[in-house]
């Protein structure tokens, strides 16, 4: 049997009752950190244009956009999903293979619930089922994948959307398997567009695409059979080296969810290191910025390859700088969605901050290290090692902070009242009988709130 | 000045009047081939299936899809379009990096010609942009790209897309600066799909993305700024080897549509010698089938790698396959769309002679040639080499003969005198006031005709 042909077998057949318990809590984890994010996005630029561009070309209006009050087919609805729950890079990662998750995973389910009925517990066994395939053809192709320039998020997370629709949508194995042969040939984005508002389109798109290769499967649009595996495949065409074998080991006993981890700031994983250790230092020495005289990073290799950025003229680009990300937690100690605004980056103080940072890639350095040294003014030096970054897989958050980090992000959309009931929803989702009820929940009752963050990026 | 700006920068400067008379021309003998193609392809099972799918999510349905009545909004026409006019793998080709050029940009201006006033004379100007725009990145990464897997037709199609439909609507270099860079986010489509509805479906996607890529931009909807050269921009992550400067070189003076080629056979072009010369053997030696032992053939090395199709369960496969390329030619001496069929593919003569062809590579054969070794029963050997393949750039089929090529395949979807029309029009759209009233007229006046051809793949 095929790679293709094993993986669309494994989802086909798989029941609910077939997920342990863990895995199902770590799912809904996974939703409630999910939904959190879209609401937190839903009022972000980036998603503006994007409703404004496509408004026009939408079909029937039949689902809702998460956090909105615009309504778009389904399909559209998926992308607009993605965008916002993305566009703050706030989102979950699993660090095994920097893969984001559930943004291509979820934005499509959330449309498609919105818009269909589907029972909450079908509801998460896709979203566990569609994690499980994105991330193990994440795990086949990563590194040289994602070192080559793909944005892995997206080119691996079309699977995972194919593969949760076409759950719900009960297709057979053969035509999950051209589910999966279409997603393969929508599979795109590159890394050049991070800092910028493609960065967010890339895996709304890949929710988008993967959702149409479902319904195109579904009415049996033949695609090659060996889209993963095939000497043209997604694999061999995409990734130098590549380990197949990863796409089936350990099906049914082993899930990627027990390896995701919940970012505690609202940017790229890699400086949240940096943004940890620089807060403990302003909480531990309190330096004030003006006394701060130069800001030494020793970081892992990655770290410079993808966050080297000085010149912050979008404020998007703020979440790929290492500097920046220096600057916050010394200046103020945290790195939330108001930290990486363009009233952010102008802040003297930080700027003050970030212009004296420099980074120097250590390859003794882990990718959840850094170590860092501030020197004052005064000639005195204030250092600190960070082992273990806040939020990474052995200190994860909790399901309180999960819950207070939706909190902050919500009330930017919808009433505190309306935040409250959606985390308890969301908690409770295997139970619902329609999840649609839950996107619904979603959107701003009356007039859109708005002006809660200084400005936008 | 980077790459990425430069080509958006000569996009947007450039007039109708830069262009030569010849290119002018040759852009019309593209847009002929291209409307044939369009017609023949209307009546392919992929295209009703696709249409089938996403009829559901339609915009306004302001737009139509060439050859049919079916209508949409102009983003779906743009992938119908696609869909039909690559299905039969007829359309048009640039040896030089094996791009099918016309479809990405045709399509997608067609369906935006249907929806949006534009004078035949800016429609022309703005396809022979895109059509330079994708064959320029094409050249730049061929052929590591190409022989990576990459199905460059779609892959290098999208930005043509986007530049045609950008300069339409009359986008800054800033905003065609970003609807590259939204191309780039979107490239997608292997070769595994080859021989599938896959196939078609990438170049109709490529259209799509790229239309929606200008849309993007007109909104300023940011992206990397350098989609193409940068360090994880589009060259880089799909191409082992590449050379940018080809994108560059020789504006306004060197022109990709001198370098077209239009297929005198409906499937992959590099079986085109083989069914070119078994052709000619027919002509020449009248071998019956029946009397036929072998049929041995020197290929160059790219004919296996694409065309080695045996098992043609499919028969979009036999597209594909050189054996059936030589069938067809002794059998029949042609490669019409009916040589393709289910029908054709289970026809005893074609079966019995394609069963004992066999083909080696020899890297001293060029891609324009082959040389063919016919083995009969009774001892005797049938032998011809051919130097240049009917219709390639040496051998370019005539006006009179696109002409009649459009003529086979359009009235397999409107009346003769619809399509004579359609020709006479065709020819004469820089002159037309509105270019939208082309797109119309492939449109079938009343009752669909179908069962003009035998069995659909």
């Amino acid at each position: 049997m095929s790679v293709t042909q094993a993986l669309a077998s494994y989802v086909v057949t798989n029941r609910p009752e077939d997920i342990p318990g863990d895995v199902w809590q770590e799912g809904k984890r996974a939703l409630v950190n999910y939904l959190g994010c879209a609401m937190g996005g839903s009022i972000e630029a980036a998603l503006d244009s994007a409703i404004a561009v496509l408004s026009p070309y939408s079909g029937e209006r039949s689902a809702c956009v998460l956090g909105r009050r615009e309504r778009f087919d389904p399909l559209h609805a998926a992308l607009m999903n993605g965008i916002g729950s993305h566009v703050h890079e706030y989102d979950d990662t699993t660090p095994k293979n920097y893969i984001h998750p559930s943004v291509p995973v979820a934005s499509a389910l959330f449309a498609y619930a919105s818009a269909n009925p589907v029972s909450g517990r079908d509801f998460l066994h896709a979203f566990i089922l569609g994690f499980e395939v994105e991330s193990r053809i994440g795990d086949a192709v990563y590194p040289a994948h994602y070192e080559a320039g793909w944005h892995i998020t997206s080119t691996a997370g079309v699977f995972g959307a194919a593969a949760a629709i076409g759950k719900l949508l009960h297709l057979s194995e053969q035509q999950m398997i051209w589910a999966i042969g279409l997603a393969a040939t929508q599979s795109a984005g590159i890394r050049e567009m991070f800092g910028s508002m493609a960065k967010s389109f890339q895996p709304g798109r890949a929710a988008q695409n993967g959702y149409t290769a479902a319904l195109f499967g579904q009415r049996n649009f033949s695609t090659g059979e060996h889209a993963l595996e095939g000497p043209r495949g997604f694999a061999a065409v995409t990734a130098r080296t590549y380990d197949l074998d990863k796409i089936t080991a350990g099906f049914g006993t082993e899930f990627s969810l027990r390896h995701n981890a919940y970012k505690p700031y609202a940017c790229g994983i890699v400086v949240h290191p940096t943004i940890d250790g620089c807060s403990q230092i302003r909480e531990r020495d309190k330096p004030a910025p003006a006394d701060i005289k130069a800001v030494r990073l020793r970081v892992a290799p990655l770290v410079l390859d993808l966050c080297n950025k000085r010149d912050l003229d979008r404020a998007l680009k703020s979440k790929y700088s290492i500097y920046h990300a220096a600057a916050i937690g010394l200046v103020r100690g945290k790195g939330g969605i108001q930290e990486f605004t363009a009233e952010a980056v102008a802040d003297p103080d930080i700027k003050h901050v970030r212009d004296r940072t420099t980074a120097t890639a250590d390859a003794s350095v882990t990718e959840d290290q850094v170590g860092i040294e501030v020197e004052l003014q005064n000639g005195k030096t204030l250092q600190l090692f960070v082992e273990q970054s806040l939020g990474n897989v052995h200190r994860p958050l909790s399901n309180a902070q999960l819950d207070d980090k939706f909190r902050d992000q919500a009330v930017l959309a919808v009433p505190a009242e309306q935040a409250e009931a959606l985390i308890a929803a969301t908690w409770n989702i295997d139970n619902s009988k329609d999840a649609g009820d839950l996107a619904r929940a979603t959107v701003p009752e009356s007039g859109r709130k708005s002006g809660a963050i200084g400005s936008r990026s």
